[in-house]
């Protein structure tokens, strides 16, 4: 019952050095896992050709998959194609069926198939050609003796569309796995991650093996179970009835954490609070000081967010806190602009000035400057108006400007919430 | 005038399943450069202990640095201590040191040293302590013959801070590198990739050797170039004096490329346009519908921004449209939400209301729903109105909803970048 091994390589000097991150190899873990394959390992090189034919000759004989990302576009730094044409002795050559994925891709954008653009269309021969519904870069896959070897492009939407619609069908049909990754997740505010790990350790004495991991982060901290567990038992619609030894573990958890549990799985904060609030059919409205539009931002992600959200409003200037909350300036000259008073008043003139339902403020100090040894840097108070009363609360957060903008947000979006749930 | 050669390792199950992305590198890379050391390779590994302890064997015999990050915390799954401690035969024992800090930093938090947190504390044999001003874990330096092994946090800011404070000061101490890394970027909108590579080819048939490279993103194409340069040419105080045919090329691409150049170096987009508008003591008011907020806080972000971000209005409803902006409905009925003239009425009205110098909207259609075959998703209008007199443009962006909102902040701040320059 041991799940295959996959390598992921990213290639790209700028993953090394210019400033770009990886963010690839999460997906592909995750739709990996569903085929019963564990990803052991991740390398991230530059586009040297020696040093990614080396990886490559290693990878394949290790690994019983290789997904291999990025150094498929048309500049003269993209060697992915060379480097595995050289490594599997497999020339490059123009295939008819990369060529019409290009002409369509670029053709659609506009544009024609320059000589420079055409270099992409040339795949190491024996390998299939994988289409590219996104952008202009065909992939491929090769067969390496044991290991099976995909390249995909470097950019997220494309890498993406490649595993799903064509990667994961052809590793389901070529390696049967018998086992998958049963896993869950739970998302929790509020409680440091070594109270969250003491707290349930007690449940992990049983004899069944499910590994536990936390991960805090500015979202607060993660806690997932996972194991690997036979296929033959995936055969019910819920994890909980493929695993119900796990099932208990998960319930026994949820009811450990409630207080402080926002959310289990994928789901995020923003979409939590946006399912609460289209249930409810409550309008929103934001008046957002320190926070800079960020909540507003961050509930805007979510596709269908004009439902419940009307209106925000940033109002950086005491001017800007009259005019548009009717905030009056006797008040943000006795208690300042960053306290509970007028935290509240923000919040009642939004909710007022937009009649909508609920009425939620954010005014603190995001720092680096502004900050004094009565109102120090991170401090900030929020407030909400709405159908269940006011009320308001004071935070104190840490690190630097972003971080504290962003945990502003996150509490703000908790506090949204737990209005709506009444907890 | 070879670099020396670094392996970065980043430990953590959550970089390659858990969800995270591992960013430490980026500054690592750029950090290391100035040492006049190359990264040759990232490796992102699980917690497991024997493939932590096989990479550490394998880089220490290859690299001359080897830096890891992750795995120092105090729970179950952080096993890099221990990794190291057997790797190089060095038994973890508890240093006075590492006591100290750790309690410190405990204590700055108002919380005491459990158990369970004082694991932190435990430094393999012979390794020098690095302190932590951010976070509770110590990092430690080990030398394994020809290696300089360093071991810091994962978390961002404590690595950041550890590299910066501690790392490089003894590299730079005890390798004396001959070397550095001679580099510039250019942060060009509007031209495509190979659009550049073209325009840019002809100059790079001179004998000496500059790397190229390009990237492109949602915030436009980076070209970067750079090069290792013998260190003893590193005398004066800046790049273009230590190295003339340098500073020709990067003139002749400035000058190639000006239209579509929005910064060089790391001056990001926000930036440049928060300097002009302080340099010109203009006061910006924003309103925002299909970004939701998202200029906002990118300009927020920038500290300081108070001096010239009077405040921001998301009119996500044509009630808050009409109520904020006194944008007639009749005008959204005759043109829709989505057109040029509510985009240059929406600016306009801003600019009044607030009585600032710069009024700017955006209105738009971010997906997945609402687009049609005359209006398509990714259809953005944007106006601005201010002492220039007012100008209106029309987008058609791709992608995700993230993507078009991030993709039209973008425009929209190099539109606002422009006006301020009148290019």
């Amino acid at each position: 019952m041991k799940p295959f091994r996959a390598d992921i390589l990213a290639i790209g000097s700028e993953l090394l050095h210019g400033g770009r991150v990886d963010s690839n190899s999460v997906f592909i873990a995750n739709m990996l896992a569903n085929c019963g394959i564990r990803v052991a390992k991740k390398l991230v090189l530059s586009d040297e050709l020696r040093d990614i034919q080396s990886a490559l000759r290693s990878s394949s004989k290790h690994a019983n998959v290789v997904i291999v990302t990025g150094g498929l576009g048309s500049t003269v730094d993209d060697r992915t194609r060379e480097a595995v044409a050289h490594t599997f002795g497999r020339p490059l050559a123009v295939r008819r069926k990369a060529m019409q994925i290009l002409k369509r891709q670029v053709q659609g954008r506009g544009r024609t198939v320059t000589p420079l653009l055409a270099k992409q269309a040339r795949i190491p021969s024996g390998a299939i050609v994988l289409d590219n519904c996104v952008g202009t870069a065909p992939g491929f896959y090769v067969q390496e003796k044991m290991a099976h070897v995909f390249v995909l492009p470097g950019v997220p939407r494309e890498a993406r569309e490649m595993m799903e619609m064509q990667v994961v069908p052809i590793l389901k049909r070529k390696l049967q796995s018998s086992t998958y990754l049963w896993s869950h997740a739970f998302n929790t505010m509020g409680l440091p991650e070594t109270d969250i790990q003491q707290r349930v350790a007690s449940l992990f004495r049983k004899p069944f093996a499910v590994d536990l991991s936390l991960l805090a982060s500015t979202k607060g901290v993660k806690l997932t179970l996972s194991c690997w567990r036979p296929l033959k038992h995936k055969t019910r619609r819920s994890a909980a009835e493929d695993f119900p030894e796990g099932d208990i573990l998960i319930q026994d958890i949820r009811h450990m954490l409630e207080p402080w549990l926002f959310s289990e799985g994928e789901l995020t904060m923003e979409e939590v609070v946006g399912q609460l609030l289209s249930s409810l059919h409550w309008a929103l409205a934001l008046a957002e000081s320190c926070t800079g539009g960020l909540i507003a931002h961050r509930l805007t992600d979510i596709p269908g967010s004009s439902t419940f959200l009307d209106r925000g409003v940033i109002t950086y200037s005491n001017r800007a806190k009259q005019e548009l909350l009717g905030v009056s300036p006797t008040l943000v000259q006795k208690y300042g602009a960053v306290s509970a008073q007028v935290a509240e008043a923000m919040a009642k003139g939004i909710r007022k000035k937009s009649r909508v339902d609920l009425g939620v403020s954010v005014t603190g100090i995001a720092g680096p400057g502004g900050g004094s040894v009565k109102k120090p840097i991170g401090l900030v108070y929020m407030a909400i108006d709405g159908p269940h009363g006011n009320q308001s609360q004071r935070f104190q957060f840490f690190g630097d400007r972003s971080e504290i903008k962003f945990r502003a947000s996150h509490a703000a979006l908790n506090m949204i919430r737990r209005y709506c749930r009444k907890c």
